[in-house]
């Protein structure tokens, strides 16, 4: 039985994430569930693609991710099913599952319109977590054929990815995230980390513009200072050695940054 | 062996969530737990109450809840387990499993006073979680017979459910919860839902009066507009299509509004 | 196959949590992963430290600790496992693990620096509890022989404990944690309670003093009053019924308590 892996905009304070793990073991007893987060703010679709892209390729092999962040929930957004070579996603059709796919792609997507592979129960119009998305991950992860799921597509919605703007003299890009530890990842791919040819680049974010040193790590320079390095999720990053580059810098998701080269 | 899910007012903050998992897992390796969630406020039995009835009927039978808010931990308040036809309830006798059990009754409820079903070491007089319902909880879930887990009781303490007041022209009903997308779900179960007859009706709290529609889902009304709509729980609920009720309202548990029908 | 348990400052809202174990998972399949905390203060290792060593040993013999707070990462800070007679505990070597393996001593200790114990793919600079902690911790579960996890060392970083100060008239103490109720877990071990032989001391913090009772629970005390009481750490706590003494008395973890005992 294969793992399954969380992410929905849920929070855990309530009983939502629970309530879906216990649908999920009415439909297969015994499944392996995996919270990544369910702290993604409500609604926030983007917040959601990044953080499954971001973590994804670290699992094993056959892992459904189940991606549950859905404003539209009851409208008439479908609910999909993807699998790549290597995994299998579920969710809404609203671009949350967009940025793993275009990195796994070619992938058959599929509408769940199967409803063996709902909840037992009816179906309601303000939960598809506990109705659907759930229920269906969990039977994909026991094994039930992806091809009865429901029919086939040809397209799935896709949110546009941020791509840096580069000039030989600078590069400038979208803030995806900045996590718990104030860093900031940004959409610096590590394919353009060989434009930061120098140790020191300058970094502006809005009227704030300082030195950067590029490194490796945190304590490659002296505590408080600014340092980028290729982050975990395989984007450059901006942090600070002991501190918060988002506080120093005021940077949130979605912000902009730009990298003077020399 | 069937899965455990937890409600507390631990936090997850704090070591206490996981160390009473660790003293499941030491009377029974290889648990299932499952966290429906930690962050019941603090001595809240009302809040966990309601979260438990919420969602239990969602999880497979033979699903062993363990809920522990216990404000009264050391003194003489019983540690009791209750058994339905479906589902078993561990937890304080302080009303917290109260709202699930008057659901499920005829229930046959015992005090947890078999030592032989708490921690191997001794049991303190703050942390029952970890010293009695935990393991009490795991030892049940794997199939120790609940006739031996203590004598038989013939009452255990209700919470009273604030059941609304109906007229011809109206619903008056507490809020029971506000959850993380500021949904407020009322007192007003599946039951009353017939009354609303018109797509539009008024809803008051405190100040505030309000023409709300009707609904069936969020994205059903335009983007900011306020809906009212049964929600996953089985109770109507009142939110707001890509905002919080609760804020806009003011709502809190607790707190009271009226719906006006015509 | 041994339960893995884990302590970081990772917190639940990125996808560091997740996706670590997603590390784990790959490399042991059906590894039995618990949380014990992800919510350490950013880069608090005393934090850590003192969480670690007031649950582990509720947890089943055999169990892996791993436990990652390392604002280190990447610099030539080692990585380490411990053995003790019951438990394997793995970390960076700043001190985290130390509270818990005095308790525990002799233990045997080795860096981790085969690289088959970390993760398949190449080991980056800034997640280490991805790339190296939990795979490494994740073998060891599975029976990995400890042995081949690297050289052993003879030593490891120690973090000073702060021990109380004790005179005829007075204990003075350090706060160790202040828990999600506003309990303040002091450095005053069960060693000491037998010196607290009135019922009633009298307690300093800053410019605050007032009596306080001695008692086993929270309810001994009417609502609202303090209470002094040995707490499921292993430690004398002190505690409001009803109430929070953080709050009361202004204390937070590292400030300092007085009990004047007559």
């Amino acid at each position: 039985m294969n793992p399954i892996a969380l992410i929905t905009d849920f929070g855990v304070a309530d009983w939502f994430a629970g309530e879906m793990k216990g649908a999920m073991l009415s439909a297969c007893p015994g499944s392996t569930i995996v919270d990544i987060t369910h702290d993604i703010p409500p609604g926030d679709i983007r917040c959601a693609a990044f953080t499954l892209a971001a973590c994804y390729r670290t699992f094993p092999q056959g892992t459904v991710f189940c991606v549950v962040v859905d404003p539209g929930v009851g409208s008439r957004r479908k609910a999909i099913a993807a699998h790549t070579g290597s995994y299998l996603f579920v969710g809404p059709d609203n671009g949350v599952l967009s940025w793993a796919l275009s990195r796994e792609a070619p992938a058959a997507v599929r509408t769940i319109d199967n409803s063996d592979f709902f909840r037992g129960a009816a179906v309601g119009a303000t939960f598809h977590g506990r109705d659907i998305f759930g229920p269906a991950a969990a039977r994909c992860a026991r094994g039930a054929p992806f091809i009865s799921i429901g029919a086939e597509m040809t397209g799935y919605v896709t949110l546009p990815f941020p791509h840096p703007v580069v000039t030989d003299a600078s590069i400038t890009a979208e803030v995806l995230a900045v996590d718990r530890f104030g860093n900031a990842v940004t959409a610096i791919g590590k394919g353009l980390l060989p434009r930061l040819k120098t140790s020191v680049v300058k970094l502006c974010c809005g009227e704030i513009c300082c030195a950067i040193s590029c490194g490796a790590f945190f304590q490659e320079v002296p505590r408080g200072e600014p340092v980028c390095y290729p982050g975990s999720a395989g984007y450059l990053e901006i942090g600070i050695n002991g501190g918060s580059a988002a506080q120093r810098f005021g940077l949130r998701a979605g912000d902009c940054i730009e990298l003077q080269l020399h």
